[in-house]
């Protein structure tokens, strides 16, 4: 009975996230879905990322969070539209909340959204949002072991950031093991080994998100 | 019409805890719903508690995990019996799956269950599996905004533990933010502040697992 429940919901989802990804492509707009578990650095990226990239692309920001406003507030320095989504307990985004904070964005003046989902590295990527593709981000202090117990993220994203590098050096996160997991999954996808406090990495990330950018909504991750 | 679904799933749910309950408490056992985030160090707490407590305690493990037992290869050197559960893409454990899995522990010879839940600081919070207690893990890494970020299970939780203190001097983490949302969301929970790996602060979470261990099920959780 439950799959059959799940089944619905994600048909749901899905035809509202198809309406989604046209009006994107229509109004040519790179939406990018980040997810990764509380905690990966998904914030101080869009922090980063807007400092260097705002003053190039005209950049807005969807904030998923069960509760507060706290990310906004953080990115309210960019001087960019930002609406947060707050869950009320619910584990992802969806597809009908993300149509309808469409609405309070200038489609028109709009060159990539970010979506940060809520922290978790599980059900946000069960729900396709409309978004052009998934970025899956993880960092060192997880455990090397990730993406071989959560596969599902990694299979679909469209590149991976490995956050954190700096904090190596005092964990037990083993590089190789990472790696060789990660292309058991998924062979070809690009990895981004970045750390967002620190820098490292990161002119990589930029260059590669401008680059999607220049050819927008035409290789949709759904098409 | 999602809700009330919800709700559905949750009675059912709640209706097989209850009988889970009775159970342990009429074999006395003690079972301990472990939460946390991916790589917030769960599996790293049961090896220390296992090495220090196994010749004290009769204790039981369930695993539960997406895919792979690898949390459960990493327990086997202490030879307890060990249940794997593996969700295939479910983001939390329910009550249905702990009960089946009960009938492969000898109840009668067993003090203390500990149930590592799928790693995920939402879902597995709204889902009662019988436990005398949860326990919510966080590790310093994840950022001290958890709590307020993730209410529910810090609202929940009989005890916190705050993983990780030994990376504190390579992170911004402020243990007085921590502290202070913690104690707006839950003033009286015991908190534990640990290093898995270095050792810190664990003979204090041995103490008092073990003497919740003297009275078992005589309050639990949900009585």
């Amino acid at each position: 009975m439950e799959i059959k429940i799940m089944k619905n919901i994600l048909n749901r989802n899905q035809n509202k996230a198809d309406e989604v990804r046209s009006l994107l492509a229509l109004k040519n707009v790179l939406m990018v879905n980040i997810i990764s578990s509380p905690g990966a650095g998904k914030t101080t990226l869009l922090e980063k990322t807007c400092e260097t990239l705002a003053p190039k692309f005209r950049i807005g920001v969807v904030e998923g969070d069960i509760t507060t406003d706290r990310d906004a507030q953080r990115l309210k320095k960019y001087n960019i539209p930002i609406v947060v989504i707050n869950t009320e307990g619910g584990c992802h985004l969806d597809s009908h909340s993300i149509s309808k904070v469409l609405d309070s964005f200038d489609l028109d003046n709009l060159d990539i959204l970010f979506v940060e989902n809520v922290g978790n590295l599980i059900c946000p990527s069960q729900f396709d949002l409309g978004e052009t593709f998934k970025l899956a981000m993880v960092s060192t202090t997880e455990g090397d072991d990730k993406p071989a117990k959560y596969p599902m993220l990694f299979r679909e994203a469209r590149a991976i950031l490995l956050n954190k590098i700096d904090l190596i050096p005092y964990t037990n996160f083993n590089r190789g093991n990472f790696r060789s997991d990660l292309k058991n999954i998924n062979s070809k996808v690009p990895l981004f080994e970045i750390s967002c406090t620190r820098g490292d990495g990161l002119r990589n990330w930029f260059d590669w998100i401008s680059d999607q950018n220049l050819k927008p909504n035409l290789t949709s991750s759904r098409l």
